[in-house]
């Protein structure tokens, strides 16, 4: 119900039309979905390019399969699942041939709407086995629309490496460090540039890590300003946080 | 030592003017600072406009007051102090009577720098107690040189209050949420929008809020993709993030 | 705005005493900015009899006190201040006169409403120390219209008084079990009836109670079915809940 | 001392075989085995058209068969039986044919007792990967005679599609809210109603939510009041506490 | 049902008023507060020279004053106050000139029972700061009636001291070890002798002891077989514990 | 070396059997290299009756063989092996035909020395799944040659099965408990008697229980005095120290 | 590029066999891409007879093959890959069949270096459970060129086994030690000898110990000074960082 | 009892002069101190130089002053007590009139010993709020005769500031780091140097810090080899470690 319905309804009673019992009553039972609340979730219309985006752990496959089956028919954008199993894929791929598979990152993406490439991305990482939640931010940006760029295996441990790497880090809008064991490249990073950094800790690591809680810890704790921080191995979430701060950069 | 230095050297090595255990001698001796290295702080010229930040936690009164005695010699910026007790500011305003202060967000502000409003960045709070920290993140921002707007006192139990306001929030290039408790509103705010959110857990609450754990680990769960978490209690973090993130959204 | 009042308002209206731009705007105003969120506040109409509710901790004297004030004056309601200090007290009561203050609680009760006593709700706690949660407790749910018994000092350590009671315990219908330590109480009362307990962990015990983490693990574990947990100390929380239940039994 | 030796002891008092205070002697030193002793239990008369409940969970195949077996020769309730893997299942079906399986929720139910509907369970859940604790909370309850609906599939990161069952769960006398993640789903019911709610945190979710333990201090801390909670994944817990409350609801 | 009820029952059913039935019927239904409860207590007959215990932490000068006064009236025991801070017990020695303050181990002691000393008792404890918690220990022991004896500062990085009491060690019917810091001493005692010991984590130590759970951590792992934990700073429940297993010693 | 042969040493050398160069060169290549070392271990000589205990967890099968092999053939007491699975017994059965298996527990016993049945041990438990740990108790205790008696299946949630096993529970010596979930029958079961009690949690249960935090932390904060605690799952250890506290009853 | 290539450049450059273009493009891209930063890797050039190292958990098979090939190929030293299962050493050895594989440690050694063994560090260990460690430890050590001495199987229990190798810690210039369960074997070493001590915690034990957390904390807790500590189950950190220290005692 | 004595026992038993009797009891009575125990503390001797140490935490300033003063008066070597608060200083002082008192540090330094200043520590630190942690291992080092260099506040965040040192750490025989927050600064001075370091977690930083555990847990999983950690805040054990390590690289 909006302003002039309303005004319509108030008119109706102040001429007699109706009752004030039946104002009261009509008014009393107004739904939600009336008025203001169908606003809620316009703003997806303004997020056109973004895929729609299936999240797979704990689902059966052939959940999954009807889920990516149906966003491909209903909708015009990328479809992105993440956490797939190779045999999950295999399922999928059997209806929708074109879904690619990404295994290190283990997503399905399926290629539909318009494929940009704005702005600039970058996914640092620390070592070799950071490489699937890396795989995960980038590919995720990548599908949302993204310029990505990857920085990989550049620990703190041999920091030359990373410092050699300074020009390209400040060309970047927004950077992504993805680090398991003490995840202290997300402050290294951070104290480099001067770009929002979104800090993805892994669960990679000895005893101590306790499932990446080391590295959570180290970067909600980063001594460098302009760090945030996602939840352990969330590769997705930080593709996906660090697409809307680049598309910030968009002159729309 | 830069390249045409390090040409010259060659040269001179080439010409006979030195032989090559000097030669040698030299380029082993290279300190870090030559070179390329440089380089590395000046991305800090581009910061103009960003205040020069004292952390005031565990140093003396003296101390602070040297530091920003300094600060505000050295440098055309503004400066910012935080987690300042009244003596403390007490102290300083005797030396630089126009140091501004923040009792609730325990911050010095010295304004010396341009006093720029760009952009657009909403703090978010939800209730009374977390105001401290919602404070110190708002006014980071805006002697950042940021607007900034305050949505106060709209936790999720009364949600009617914060969804009265999304069309504010859609207005906004980046929201910080501050909450303590359960921190349920940064997935409230990061499901109305798809703007980057910042999320700042702080250490309000009854017993099992563990000073924050429990808001922290409800963030970094956030069902809602795009949000993004910094310390507990660190509304200066989220500020200076959020400042990075709304630049971006200048026409530079 | 409750229902006898809206009803004023229409019948204003349609009596002519006011024209539809004036209903328009009044019925915009009121709280919460639209007619269509008023109903999601609505609920609380129904609540007659509850009292308002002010958290104290971490909010000012002056703060506190402008509240308290303010409820008294627009509410028909009680009003029910918790963990308050007893000078915080003296400066409502300076305002307040007829203000009361439970020490052991920290609450200060204004009575305005109705004071009803319904239903039965039992409140055991285990030790002297945890005395200030059960009462908070116990105070909460009577200021909100319940009848409220008190065992007290039962742990289980010497359970026989606990058995003796369970003819009254059989009465209740719904039950506050107050326990610090390991919080064993909870299963044992939950063991021998019937009726839904709410279990309250109090901070109370020596040193690997960890303020109060032993009783909230144990609590959850409870082997006894029925049990449900609130946050430690949350003494306000289990009565508020436990209202909510008791209501439930009138034939309303 | 069992009931044939109590009713001799009565008989010889009767008979003048003994006098009353060898009587009063004899029964004042009983031991706790005898005597009042099943009483303790009776509360169970109460329970009618409870179930008898079998937590499988690390027993043997064919123990949980006896003990199904058992139970269905002796009572005349229901029989649920909670945790059971599907080989499990076909051990029962071989000897009850009639067993139900659900094999979301991992439940056996075997229906003897009367099958009642009373009253108004609503059980919400987040995420797709929350069914299985949400199915069990549900089937527990109607297993338990209660009228059961279920809101799914409504996370607070699309919060309309919740806003917009506002009517229904006012109608609930109590609403279980299932929930992984960050679990916020329990603050937002919880301000929506002024209905108990029941909060069953889930082990849903990435590295941080550390197995649910994000949800469960996040619902312990809810802003709401009103919320009580229960141990994570505990979806019988809540099934079975929910009863008890909606149970006060009926004119017995 | 007290005593004179139950005797006018029996009389009842001897005098032919009522049937053995009827007396059975009525027997049966007996609440739990009735016949034969006393009894469970009636063990607390047999602690004769136990003294009677209060713990005053978190209760108030006054509350404490009262308990052991009346205890001091009602008992034949010693009584024993722990946590008792100086000016709570001068309250007490106000009121009882004779009561004993250890303010070590923060202990009132009323003599009153028979002062036995049977058995043996050893309280090794590792450095000065345990001794607080190790003189609980071992006063709570003396005081219900053993024979307790001391060796102390005797840490295990100076293993040469401890390894030279070993022929007292031997002579012990129970140990307790109190240690902070790693907890370490519990296993060389433990190692060395083979009594039962009963390990007492303190809360003393650097950051990582996290208030005693290093060393608690540490016990509960002994290698040594036949050591228990008791809780962090729990001298009093060590030396309870000890008092019962060193009087299984005694030809009774 | 027992006493007996090294008086037979020492007459060989009064004899004039052996010199003193060889009874010196036999003394000190004693078990840990000199006599005075030897004494450190001497109370092993006191414990006859006692197992040797291999710990087979994280042990290869061919190890476990070899081990308990060798015990057999060095000594002359019972051999106990622990966290044994059944692959590994059949190895062992191979080569000690007469070594008994007991799956429940994960035990092996080889019965060598004399099996004494002294004093008197109960085990009490809470639930089904509680019972590998309460078994592992209990044999360890039975093969170190003490009465043991079981209760079984006596959680608090059905309390008066319990209290019925009070005379019982008053004739033991010491009382091992074990429990999972919320531990609580340890405080209820010290709250019964004035015996030591031992109490084990289990790593049973659901979420919250953390395997077996939940349970421990509660057993250390029992309210019951007279109760100690060893680790979690640790039958073993229980069972070993209530030995050596039963062994403290008999008249030696 | 080492020294002595680097001189053979320059002198090239010097007799104009390259002009200073191609000097410079090859310094240029020297590995780290500029001079000056060759500069922080050459302290690898010291650490001669230093292995290369390939830490395996988590890549694939044919990831490690490839990168272990590499490293034969291009380096003069030995090569050691650690966390190796035996399928994946299978398929190196397929590739150079003199890689020796120790299973219990888990390591690849390919040896091509000097193979030297100065100085003498000593691996304690406490338990058969913790060998793998321990070797990790051992091995990483004699890899790095040290004279290692293993002293295994010498628990805290059995302290006499433990102190009567005295003689050979006192020879050792640096000790590691390696213990699970409550780890207090580091403190006992650490209080014998005045030699730096690394502790490695070991993930073994019963429940409580929390995969290793026990033995960490407790070592980081040692009352004995001169104990430093390295992850959970990190053998391969402890033997690198006594290579470390054991070379300073050699006279280069 | 020494080897001579042992065999004149045994040469006195072949003799007759003793029978078996006396000298089995002579043996069996051997006390622990005798024979090889004296040598267990005589490495003692061989610190020569090292100081006494009073950690005075949790003492009484009577019962410090009268510690220092015996150390005085018995040892040649210097004292350091540490954690000391400034009027117990004074009461050191009015005793022992030339100790220093280092108030950063809390550190008392009484010289008596030699004042050596051998070989090379570095210690670096990140922030101002780190220098009470590192000071106390700088000045424990310089104590106990070592050359120690300061390396301050070079955080991680301007990490040229680190870099431009390199030609000092490269100088060092070991390095302690003391860093709080994220304590990233261990993991890249470690990456940079190939020495021992001794990484320090400080208890400094916001929320998420939780008192050092952040930095210590980030400095356990460090990515750099060679990197070993002590007790949070612990200075005093880093000085002494590094201490030990130092002095091998002297020719002694």
């Amino acid at each position: 119900m909006n302003e002039k319905k309303l005004k319509e309804l108030l008119t109706e009673l102040k001429n007699g039309k109706i009752d004030v019992d039946d104002a009261f009553s009509i008014l009393k039972n107004l739904p939600f979905e009336d008025l203001g609340f169908a606003k809620i979730d316009n703003h997806r219309q303004i997020r056109q390019g973004f895929p729609e985006v299936v999240y797979c752990e704990g689902k059966t496959k052939d959940h999954v399969v009807a889920i990516i089956k149906k966003l491909v028919e209903v909708s015009d954008n990328n479809v992105l699942a993440t956490r797939v199993n190779k045999d999950v894929y295999e399922a999928v791929a059997a209806e929708i041939p074109d879904a690619e598979y990404h295994d290190l990152a283990r997503l399905i993406i399926v290629r539909r709407g318009e494929q940009r490439k704005i702005g600039n991305i970058i996914v640092v990482s620390a070592g070799t086995s950071d490489l699937p939640v890396a795989e995960e931010a980038a590919l995720t940006a990548e599908t949302m629309g993204n310029h990505v760029e990857r920085i990989y295996d550049t620990g703190v441990a041999g920091i030359h490496r990373l410092l050699s790497q300074k020009g390209k880090l400040d060309e970047a809008r927004v950077i992504i460090v993805v680090a398991g064991m003490e995840g202290a490249l997300a402050s290294v990073v951070g104290g480099l540039v001067d770009k929002p950094v979104i800090a993805v800790p892994t669960s990679v690591g000895y005893g101590a890590s306790f499932n990446g809680l080391a590295a959570l810890l180290s970067m909600l704790n980063s001594c460098a300003s302009g760090v945030s921080v996602v939840n352990i191995d969330n590769g997705f979430g930080a593709g996906y946080t660090a697409s809307l701060i680049n598309r910030l950069g968009e002159k729309e």
